[in-house]
């Protein structure tokens, strides 16, 4: 006899059975904040078995989470495990979250931006997982450096150096933990609400006082269209607004890697000579984006009027060298060693070199950005199971970017790989990846769209899904 | 990099990962044979773990399976683990698996019926679980009797008896114990494409030459609405004949009980009454049910020129005394104690009894038999999880049929419990399940349609699922 049988008196005193749940969310039902919150703590806990969890995530991917069931969900695994109190910082926490892409590291420039300018940025991250590179794995790159600091420590970090970037700790919104290893393993990652209740679980779970989101669109994008992009913005600003943070989410290009650079210490040398004031020609569109992103922060963090005038607090601050003090500071106090800096491309070592010859002649008009994460990943720079080692030498640096003009024989592209058998595949999927035409493609924005929370539930208020 | 960005080529000597069948099935796709092969492997030896089986389920749950997915994925299922070979037996060997319902005893006719005119009958049966009873439970009721044979001592019973009822051995069709037990967890057990691909890969792992199935409809069979039983009989007779046994399907009547006893021992007395040439008018439509199922099972095992022609052998292996004997037969073969049938009412000893009076006069036009088998089961005569333990003698006599006019205050049902305090919540469960009306009901067909192989062909070009 199943639950449906019974009154809803009856049902409002009945224990819950994840059987049920998971037979509502079957049949189309939404869950209540009562029934999101037995779903919760039962991951967190274990109490619910795996093979139940990912039989209601398939169920909640193919028929969709409504809003409210989301932000029940959000709050609900938000409130699994212990949260961080930014209140003893002294100022206001503000962070940014990216949908993740290929060559993505305006963490490394917007957390030391944002914290110059007066910020607190206590930034908990991810590792690299499929064809998108993960911030920590980055970071651990260099020498030393720990990312797997308790709150106590994490929030010493902050103090001291405004910014810290950390690893979730296992008692921080345990209930995530489970789910995304879950959702990773059983086909159910690319749904808006369950994307939605896990980033911004762990995000308010770090007791932010504002967040900037970096949506992704483009071949690269986590979402592949569009409107999808669009409405996991939308979604994740109305649904943080609603939980009490101050939120705005950009839809930003990743139709081609952000920056040259795509691996790990690679991204790193490329973070630092923006930080230090060089302007390479093919790392324009990070240092624009990083200085966009972190505009929004500064403003939203209350040390300026608006995210233009933000924009140019963060410029300001790498003119000025006090975000590139910020970077190392937090760097040291983390444990990393700053010497490899002193000499970065020396530092780097990998284990296999290959340049990659443009194969035609032509502008290069569309890259398949997701296929160019994968060849990073085949050699060795990501992962395509949780746990398993990343190759800290290896990655891509891209000689031409998406609208240039290429002659047939030109450096395309470099390919670290961990060892020369490993050089093969990557190859292959980054031919398969690039478009060719004779003439210039049309140019691409590098934001496409702001989501403040007016526009977020307009848009949510029209989207009807 | 999923599989479907690879060319065909590359996906024929591509290693298979369950991820991608995944998300195949979720996003609508068909398994093909070779990766249902994958499924099925991975279900037996266990290298699939349960989660990603569950959310594999929940997508072919929610998107359903084409036609040939499902053969595929029965005869993978089928080959999972070792297989019995009739053979040796010498005779065709014919099987009756029906989808389960409330007081169904129709194995213990037919099975000793179809022997005594010829046909090896190899029945691989299952136990009770929710408000359906369970075959082996019933047999084990007979003292000694032992179900969980070796398929060398069930190939002896059957050269012996001519039929053997036994419980499904780990070594065959390992898949579907796998997945059957994780379907009745996550919320995956009503689709037609998943149980037919669990009954028949049972079936067909026992050698079957030819197969009757009983696929009941009206308010205790499992699937309620009509044309999903219907559809599942189609389903199941176009399968089964593909993979090259001989199969019809009979849609039959579950809006009652089937006879008047539901429960364990009580159902085998019942059968015993019948096998013994007794014709209790509340017995009627179970007697005229097996005989039609025996009927079949005789003429597809060629002993008989149509299935009206088996019918009539049938009776006279009642009549003559020879299925009667071909039934104590086997269960002295597997171990059961007869003396227990020469008072068969006497070895009845539940821990509580109680005769429920009608509360209503009139005729009773509908049962609720979904509900009075759960009204079976809280009695302890079934199991709401597998593994429970259930009452031999627990159990509900009924003494008015549907369309019989009763008197308030004539006694309606005896019901046995294993002690008093389970008599209260089965008795609200039987008031609730019955509805009186001042005018006869319609009468209701016993067999309401028959699919054979054309047939099922024919209406599964039509159903357009």
């Amino acid at each position: 006899m199943t639950q449906t049988d019974l009154t809803q008196t009856e049902l409002a005193a009945a224990p819950l059975h994840i059987i049920d749940l998971i037979r509502k969310k079957r049949d189309g039902g939404a869950l209540d904040a009562r029934e999101t919150g037995f779903l919760a703590s039962g991951a967190a806990d274990g109490s619910i078995p795996l093979e139940q969890l990912s039989a209601w995530l398939m169920a909640a991917w193919l028929n969709g989470l409504s809003l409210d069931e989301t932000r029940a969900l959000t709050i609900a695994m938000r409130d699994s495990g212990v949260k961080f109190s930014p209140a003893r910082l002294g100022k206001v926490a503000v962070d940014k979250h990216s949908t993740g892409g290929v060559g993505d590291k305006t963490s490394f420039l917007i957390a030391p931006l944002a914290a110059a300018c007066g910020v607190a940025v206590p930034m908990i991250s991810g590792r690299a997982l499929g064809h998108t590179g993960g911030t920590l794995d980055k970071l651990e790159s260099i020498p030393g450096l720990r990312t797997a600091l308790t709150l106590e420590e994490f929030e010493a970090v902050l103090v001291k150096c405004g910014a810290s970037i950390v690893s979730q700790t296992p008692a921080l919104v345990p209930a995530d933990r489970v789910l995304y290893a879950l959702r990773d393993r059983t086909g159910t990652v690319e749904s808006p609400g369950l994307i939605c209740a896990s980033i911004l679980s762990k995000k308010l779970a770090a007791g932010l006082d504002a967040l900037v989101l970096d949506v992704k669109t483009g071949s690269g994008a986590f979402l592949r269209k569009p409107e999808d992009s669009e409405y996991l913005a939308a979604l994740m600003v109305a649904t943080a607004e609603a939980a009490g943070t101050r939120t705005v989410a950009l839809l930003t290009d990743m139709g081609q890697p952000l920056g040259h650079a795509a691996g790990n210490w690679i991204e790193i040398v490329e973070s630092v000579e923006l930080l230090r004031g060089q302007r390479p020609a093919e790392s324009e569109d990070l240092r624009e984006l990083s200085l966009i992103l972190a505009g929004w922060m500064i403003h939203l963090g209350g040390q300026a009027a608006t995210p233009e005038a933000g924009y140019a607090r963060a410029e300001a601050a790498i003119a000025d060298g006090s975000a590139m003090r910020a970077f190392f500071a937090m760097i040291e106090a983390q444990g990393g060693d700053l010497k490899v800096f002193d000499d970065p491309k020396g530092f780097h070592k990998p284990g296999a070199t290959q340049v990659v010859a443009a194969w035609e002649s032509g502008y290069i008009s569309e890259m398949d950005t997701t296929a160019l994460g994968w060849a990073v990943q085949r050699l060795g720079a990501g992962r395509e199971k949780a746990g398993e080692p990343v190759d800290p030498h290896a990655g891509i640096e891209f000689h031409a970017r998406r609208g240039a003009h290429i002659e047939k024989g030109q450096p395309f592209a470099t390919l670290y790989a961990t060892n020369a058998s490993m050089l093969a595949e990557p190859i292959a999927f980054l031919k398969k990846a690039i478009t060719f035409s004779q003439t210039p493609p049309p140019a691409v924005p590098l934001v496409s769209r702001i989501f403040t929370r007016k526009a977020a539930e307009e848009y949510l208020r029209n989207a009807n899904r």
